[in-house]
């Protein structure tokens, strides 16, 4: 297995602001998806706000370069103002990987 | 920061078959907590049936100790069999962490 890694981002929103949250998070998604060393991203969201997002990555440095991006610097700051009451983020190199599919 | 380690379970659940799954999800969970390095869990699933479940563990060790457990094996089992029609895994060694409150 090539080494990759994973980020764990655990949120919880704060009330609905209608539009604005959905449309940053859908570009914010498609900007990280052009990001060198992008790989994957999982995402869920459940009715009461919390969220799980795992994004992959090929390299530390590509998950420091999409941090330091600077849209999506501004996103995280609207993110701290406005949109998460809480947050946390797990930077992890993944050991082992496994799957099962029906 | 202590070195430890993240689980990150992302499944589809298949159609919805009433208590029997929710009924082995709050069992499962209860006995992971109280697994030797144990450290927290983050689960997530939305209304379409897709979940992100993150476990943090002291060790590899202890990851692998979950994994053997026999009644957690059964629940496995199950999973494949009846609730899930696909999931992967990974484990990861967390590097580096940080977090958000308002």
């Amino acid at each position: 297995m090539d080494m990759y890694y994973a980020v764990v981002f655990t949120s919880q929103r704060a009330v609905d602001d209608g539009e604005s949250y959905a449309k940053m998070a859908t570009v914010m998604n498609d900007l990280a998806c052009q990001q060198p060393g992008f790989l994957r991203v999982e995402s869920v969201r459940n009715t009461e706000g919390k969220g799980i997002t795992v994004s992959y990555w090929e390299s530390l440095e590509a998950i420091q370069a999409w941090k330091d991006n600077m849209k999506h610097k501004m996103a995280q700051q609207l993110g701290q103002e406005k949109w998460y009451t809480q947050y946390q983020v797990e930077i992890c190199q993944v050991i082992k990987d496994y799957s099962f599919e029906k």
